[in-house]
């Protein structure tokens, strides 16, 4: 009954912006230059939208989801804000033809793991949720990077890149962006040093077998590591390797206390969103296809560091790993392998 | 186990930071220059806390709630965020000795109205919950700014004015800025103009019984009433004054779509604490003591357009109001201190 | 010497990059989206630049001008605090062709008035030079916003869009904007409230015979004329109309003082470009084909209120001025006109 | 005599102002919480000013200069912007009572050398310029940081700290934080990365003498020198080794081609105050009284990685040097003494 109120409204409000406002060129309609389009509004969804429209990268932001009533109330919630916000067009898209034109689409929907559900189980369902959204955002958006956030991201990425059939470089997972943002607050408030001037890689598989590349792990380059030789080492692990152990009981801990993680994966979505969308050409990890890479041969995305601009992907980087690093990405390659190979795409 | 690690982890971590940094005064405390707390870690304090820290007004950061595990799982979240912001202290205070030297205080903790409560039985229980908090904030920042969103906002702004003994411009309600923002949005949509070029203000109290002021509506000093004179007419209810009845009812459109409001709240406040922290002497319409002013006589706070900085509300705008605005107005304070002498404070 | 260097240096540093970095389509050019280029390099065009630069808006900053020397060593000046920015590509154009597929073109070239020149002599002088410069940014950017900032503004507004053929919408002088936002500045002042809180419009040709409506200044939406109805009387010219005479003035005192000016100009040329580039459909007071409006007949350029977006002029406000103020508007156009059929373009 | 209208206006204006707004309190003065103040509105100074300005770091922009002409104008051209801005007082000291409080005190003035003259007979000029501005900022601020700018930038942040009579960690000179800057963007240029992404850091003298330290470049904690061995040997001088010496080039090539360094200068200044002025204890190489460090036992300043926040320098980072560049560093710092045993502070 609103709506209906609304359109009546429009109707009449007619004459006075005819009174106001002498239009020039009114029907024209001006293609979208910097649009997202954000797949999924739970925690994370919105805290990524909320993120990117805060820091006014985009001038065009739609949100689209199955839950149709969520979606119009977090859009109408964002919309109220508009006042405050750069970003001149915020909405729900009605059906996929709505997010046409996206030069990002940010892909936060999935179902959760069910108790006692094989990951395989999960990643299955995953793929059948996917399969309703990647075909529908590369029709429309033959040109997006895709860039996916959804749990397990390196696989469903892979999913992405499979389902959508684009080049690698524009399928991005957005894999230990944050894992090493948590790496560096936690060497930073060891330190007591900004964490934008504590540098270190996570890279790998997002999760628990993520890799701490402790070799590069510097401030203003001077190694940490060769400030106390036994860093890393196992029998030391009181110590800094304490630090990636925390990265990855972190996330934990914050699902444990307040059942989901949000504003961390939010900000860290908007970063990558800004070196995509304006071609900063800035380096981050994230979740890119590895193959023929650390002596990978399986088509598998793990992260590794990567300059991001427009092309999305623009390059790897040759990061040396020592043998342990390397066997780990390996490891982590083949079990990646043995749960795709089990999906038809 | 977790903390325990930690602790040992730092006492450890202090040989490398040793090699690493030669210290300059490492015994001083600086005291927080710009230190915002925040009570409550629902919904809308996430919103309000997240916006905030992407604004980079503040450089401390410090929430509190008696849910201790969401407190401490929420601002894990937001530090896990750190490297993205530029605010360099995060923190869950244990208690209110920690929210010392604040200069502004948000209180957004509150009950919520239980089915059949009565109004008056909703703000019984609140009182309750702000005594547990305005004397403790007022104590360990004797200074601050209190800054109430918590509703029911107008008589909660009294309740907290009255409970920290604080003088009167230093209590603020968040009061009608947000219904504002959405009048804007509203109008803006219509005319197709940015809300920040379209003004127009509601005042007086926050929900139901707001007025909006359609005298003053305009774009670029072009009144709108002007142009179509049956603007705000009853009988011509279809038009504008059903923007001001979608203002009121768009809150109540949010919360059965989303089941709470968040992100435009978050937004609204976030630009209050702006003006207030950076004395910026902008106007806002805010909830105010309004006794003396439009021949209000009771003690109420009610909304008015406000010019905010330092010492808080600057001054209140003499705005000239229409016989049924002013009329509404001291109904809604007649309203308000039927409720509010039903309180021993 | 330096520049053969360099070369030699890129070339080496090929084995570097290649061996730090696995490139992913090394070969694809993509097009900029947000392209600006400024012409000239003067202390209005620098101060352009800078703001623009730092506010972030543009992904591409392209200077041009024909005193090289001095082009090359302020490009090159801006490139070293890229560190510090957000725009990947700052560069000198050594021809138009490094201009092409600009967004918004910003002219700020041209030659100052020698002394005893008559005002038509200078047009006639300055037409020469945006001769050379507006058929070849249109040649390059057929679509772009051209931005005219150069003196007199609204003569050569009319100028570039009789040289570009563009569409009226697309030639855009920055006219009483700056003269606004001097107008809210001294309000503000006196009333001890920020700019943004302080509205009112300068109309007309920009300068001298500038007119402000003084109808439509407010605060909070309260006509300030309405507080004291003597606010613009000629015989009470000590009060407000003051501040419309200090306006004026104070460019002229700027110029006493420092020799010209550039700062002031630069953040309004700046928030222009953000309205346009971010299509904001926010309203500024901007020269623009006036013909048609307020009764005028002459084909010329003044400023009014007009909503900025893509498509560089949306709209244009039918702000209802008083008899004299009016009046002015028409002396101006005839004023204009008269220069102008001079002119043969 | 526009001066004199102003008074009269403003006298006549109190009636508006009393008309429009109730004022709370408006007796009362609130204290800077942010001021800086910037000595010198030559090209150096009002670049850090109007950088700072659009960063809106600060609450308060104080200039003053001896040049009272070029001061006025300066300010006037930056308070007209001030409806783009944040910074609500922007303003002109007549004398140093009025940069009272301020929190950062930043000094760009100073004499130019002049033909044929020494090196000495510069800083002895300089000694005497500073001996009229430092201890006036130290008494009206005792609490600020001094950053000091003028050149020759080491042996100036010498005097201020001597004339000041502050601590160390109180007088900051900027140092090498430009060419660091330079040196990052010249690499990131070759590697088509953002600078924000390559890290190098040159340290030591600011200018001819300065040391880039090669061991700690590196992309994503990748040694570049790894990568190609002979990165910064003397005999391979056209490749890597040139981006030092393009470093120390380029700002000569820039005061060549358009007579001043002032952009990039600006940015930089800024950068390190918003680490000051918001706590962020981000790493930036400035120079610092390098005495005990690196076996240096002069009592000279120079640039090292330095932590900067509220207390200015909180730490200074042991940098593991090559023999050479810890033999240039004792070199410079001899130097630096044989021009400082000279002076009479």
């Amino acid at each position: 009954m609103l709506r209906r109120c609304w359109c009546e409204q429009y109707r009449a409000m007619t004459s006075v912006r005819d009174k106001l406002l002498q239009e020039l060129n009114p029907g024209e309609v001006v293609p979208p230059r910097c649009k997202v389009t954000i797949v999924g509004v739970g925690q994370v969804g919105m805290a990524c939208a909320f993120s990117i429209l805060q820091s006014g990268v985009a001038d065009d932001v739609t949100l689209i989801d199955v839950m149709e009533d969520k979606l119009q109330g977090e859009v109408l919630d964002l919309q109220h804000g508009s006042l405050f916000l750069k970003t001149p067009i915020i909405r729900a898209a009605k059906d996929y033809s709505e997010t046409a034109n996206s030069k990002l689409c940010i892909i936060t929907a999935g179902v959760r793991q069910k108790e006692g559900e094989t990951r395989l189980n999960l990643v299955h369902r995953n793929v059948e949720v996917f399969r309703k959204i990647v075909p529908l955002l590369a029709q429309y958006s033959p040109d997006a990077i895709l860039l996916i956030v959804s749990n397990p991201v390196d696989v469903l990425t892979y999913v992405a890149w499979k389902l959508s059939g684009f080049p690698q470089e524009r399928v991005i997972g957005s894999g230990t962006n944050l894992d090493s943002a948590r790496f560096r607050f936690l060497m930073g408030e060891r330190l007591q040093i900004h964490p934008s001037s504590v540098h270190g890689y996570i890279i790998g598989e997002h999760g628990d077998s993520s890799v701490a590349v402790w070799s590069g792990a510097n401030v203003a380059g001077v190694n940490l590591q060769s400030l106390s030789p036994d860093l890393e080492r196992e029998q030391d692990s009181e110590v800094w390797p304490g630090v990636h152990k925390n990265v990855v009981d972190s996330a934990y801990e914050v699902v444990r206390l307040k059942g989901y993680t949000s504003w961390a994966i939010g900000l860290s979505v908007c970063s990558l969103s800004q070196s995509i969308l304006r071609n900063l050409r800035i380096v981050h990890p994230v979740s890119t296809l590895v193959k023929g890479l650390h002596d990978i041969q399986e088509e598998v995305f793990l992260s590794l560091p990567c300059v991001l601009g427009w092309p999305g992907v623009c390059g790897v980087l040759n990061q040396p790993l020592r043998e342990h690093e390397a066997y780990q990405l390996k490891q982590s390659a083949q079990t990646l392998w043995s749960v795709q190979r089990e999906l038809s795409l």
